[in-house]
């Protein structure tokens, strides 16, 4: 059987009694997670200009943009929500593929939900199923479509939200495929666009793709039946290798989802390790910034290729700076949204040991790791090395850790007593009678 | 300066007055042709399926879907007229790099002009101006792009919708450097569509998405500035080799309308010859369908790679398939709409002698040209060698072929009289007050 139909054909059969208990609870945090990051970029100025450009297009308004007291229609909607959830780039990981993987799905299905009435288990379910499908479609081509330039959160992603709309549409095994392809044939997005607002258009532009590719597909419209496997389909126009049995291999007994993991600082995930460690150094030595004489960091070569921006101006730049993480981790002990404004790309002192930083890409570091030495106006060095980075698999954010992010980012928007309810809506996703219970608590008064 | 600054500065400075007159005129007849198969394609059932779907999340109809009663918003218009304009595969294309240029760049124009008052001469401005940055990046990655398997006229046609709506816009320099990353970042379209409604889906996408990067560069939502030339842009990332001089070579003195062809055929133009040379040999000799006993073709190698379909039973696919052509040609004599229905593939006498040819790649045959040989019961062999296709470059189809076409398609939907003021009001598109006259002139009373 075709990969294409093997997916399809698991997505439209499978039943929500055959997820296991942990792959939901890993499903329960990933949902929290994206909450918690859509409120947090919901008043960003990308979606001002986002809403003030396409709001006038908009149909009718029936669907509640996360966050925000405007509605729009869903399929705006949902391109809203995939903006506000990624656009602090602070949504989770996925590490054997580097897509951010609940943005374009959730940000489809929570508009979705918004319109009709859908269960929370059929919810979850449909986020499982959708997980699963575009992580196996991300892990079959990557690292040769990463490589090449292309930013998989959106690319893999529509995929995602094709499916898992599709399932709560209860598209049959054929109009699925033809969802797939209209998935496949819209598959876009280039790591050119990383610093600008156009980065967090990819996961909202998946979502909002995905989403009328399974309304397309329902109403009968065609597409070829090998969008992933076909001689001009998805894999081989957009990876120079790739390995279709990933798309297929253990389907139903092993869950993507388990290896999800949430980033405690908001930014790209490669300068995690960096910024940790200057953060476990500013708190053991209480750094004063003005004793720093020079900062020399070695950083697996992926960082330099992803994160190498030293002279930069603009908050967007800084999440993809790693001699920025080491500048906020050593001058504020801390690395949150505060510390990517573009107030504190500009401010003098995080500025000066910003420009005192070396990077080195040295291929004996792992991704997961970094080598920081410091040295201090009167000669002193500090050294650490951080072996596995806070947010890590192996290292994961504890359920505390994510309810304290979800508050950190929602407190500017939501009283207190509304984020802790939004909180527990999250942990009890899979119980609700109608997810849009979720979707209101989002919403300021 | 960067190719995308410089595309953009050519766009937004650029003055009607430059545009040569023999430019001018093949806009006209581009523009008679793209309406004209407009109309044709309205009625197709992947309209009045891509409409059922999406129609529900339109916004206020105040845009006219060309040749339709409805109307939606000017992005699901665009949309739709893109599909409505290459479903039948009738529309332009310019040899040099396979793109179907007009239906991406044309959907988007005619729909922002049917809700805004344009001048006839600022519209032909930037149809022309979008053309050019079309066709500029199309040949810049030509072929590579094309063989690994990418849609050009998706691809490439997303930019020349973007600018030509930002033209209309009056985007800033910086804006349409915005304007050109968004439309980099949202190419796509794989030919593993094609056979299927999802082909004409990738121009009608291209016209909405290229128009909305023009709506959201206008409103600051930013991209990468380098969203042609930069290490993970378009070119690097869906051209394995391309030639990045071409898109700034000789700017504002060289068009490429001055290549553009139209084909008399609604199918792949690499079908054109065999169709042609068959139709040329019934003609002559009035051969009895019941007579032929087989049909050897030698085509180019691309023939057999585009069009090597041989086992059909659908009109979509009739268009992929140059042993379908050969029969088309030798058994009605002509190859038209009629000719590509599903009715016309499983006719049985067309079948008959569809499965009686046999067509073979030959390296020294080129893309305009086929060599037929009918061998008949009898023993007699009818042979035909088409140098130049009808419709080619070197013969091109006359004003007058131009606007029979038209009429064909427009017959089953319009009554004459208008037929023949929308045919007026094209040849003198650019003497119009408001393009929208020419939109409304399409419509049934």
């Amino acid at each position: 059987m075709s990969e294409t139909k093997a997916l399809a054909s698991y997505v439209v059969n499978a039943e929500a009694s055959s997820i296991p208990q942990d792959v939901r609870n890993e499903a329960r945090r990933s949902i929290l997670n994206y909450i918690g990051c859509a409120i947090g970029g919901s008043r960003h100025t990308a979606m001002d200009r986002a809403i003030r450009a396409l709001g006038p297009y908009s149909g009718k308004p029936t669907a509640r943009v996360l966050a925000r007291t405007e509605k729009l229609d869903p399929l705006h909607a949902a391109l809203m929500n995939g903006i506000s959830s990624h656009v602090f780039d602070y949504d989770d990981t996925t590490p054997q593929n580097y897509m951010h993987p609940t943005s374009p799905l959730a940000s489809a299905l929570f508009s979705y939900a918004s319109v009709n009435p859908v269960r929370g288990s059929d919810f979850m379910h449909a986020f499982v199923l959708g997980f699963e499908v575009e992580s196996r479609i991300g892990n079959a081509v990557y690292p040769a479509h990463y490589d090449v330039g292309w930013h998989i959160t959106g690319t893999a992603g529509v995929f995602g939200a094709a499916a898992s709309v599709g399932k709560l549409l209860g598209l049959t095994v054929e109009e699925m495929i033809w969802a797939i392809g209209l998935a496949a044939t819209q598959a876009a997005g280039l790591r050119e666009m990383f610093g600008s607002m156009a980065k967090a258009f990819h996961p909202g532009r998946a979502a909002q793709n995905g989403y009328s590719a399974a309304l397309l597909a329902q109403a009968g419209f065609t597409a070829g039946e090998y969008g992933i496997e076909g001689p001009r389909g998805f894999a081989t126009v957009q990876a120079a290798k790739y390995d279709l049995s990933k798309v297929t291999e253990a389907l139903g007994t092993d869950f993507n989802l388990r290896r999800n993991t949430y980033k405690p600082f908001p930014c790209g995930i490669v300068n995690h390790p960096t910024i940790d460690g200057c953060i476990q150094l500013h708190d053991e030595h209480r750094i004063d910034p003005a004793s720093i004489k020079s900062v020399s960091l070695r950083v697996a070569p992926l960082v330099m290729d992803l994160c190498g921006k030293k002279a930069i101006t603009k908050g967007l730049e800084g999440k993809f700076s790693v001699v920025h993480g080491a500048a906020i981790g050593l001058v504020r002990g801390k690395g949150g949204i505060q510390e990517y404004t573009d107030e504190a790309v500009n401010d003098s002192v995080i500025r000066r040991v910003r420009e005192s930083v070396t990077a080195t890409g040295d291929p004996s570091i792992t991704d997961d790791q970094a080598h920081i030495e410091v040295t201090l106006t009167d000669g002193r060095k500090l050294t650490r090395f951080v072996e596995k980075s806070l947010g890590n698999i192996h290292r994961p954010m504890s359920d505390k850790q994510l309810e304290d992010k979800f508050r950190d980012q929602a407190l500017p928007i939501l009283p207190a007593a509304q984020i802790e309810k939004a909180i527990g809506l999250c942990w009890k996703i899979d119980e609700l009678d109608s997810v849009n219970a979720l979707v209101e608590a989002t919403v300021p008064a």
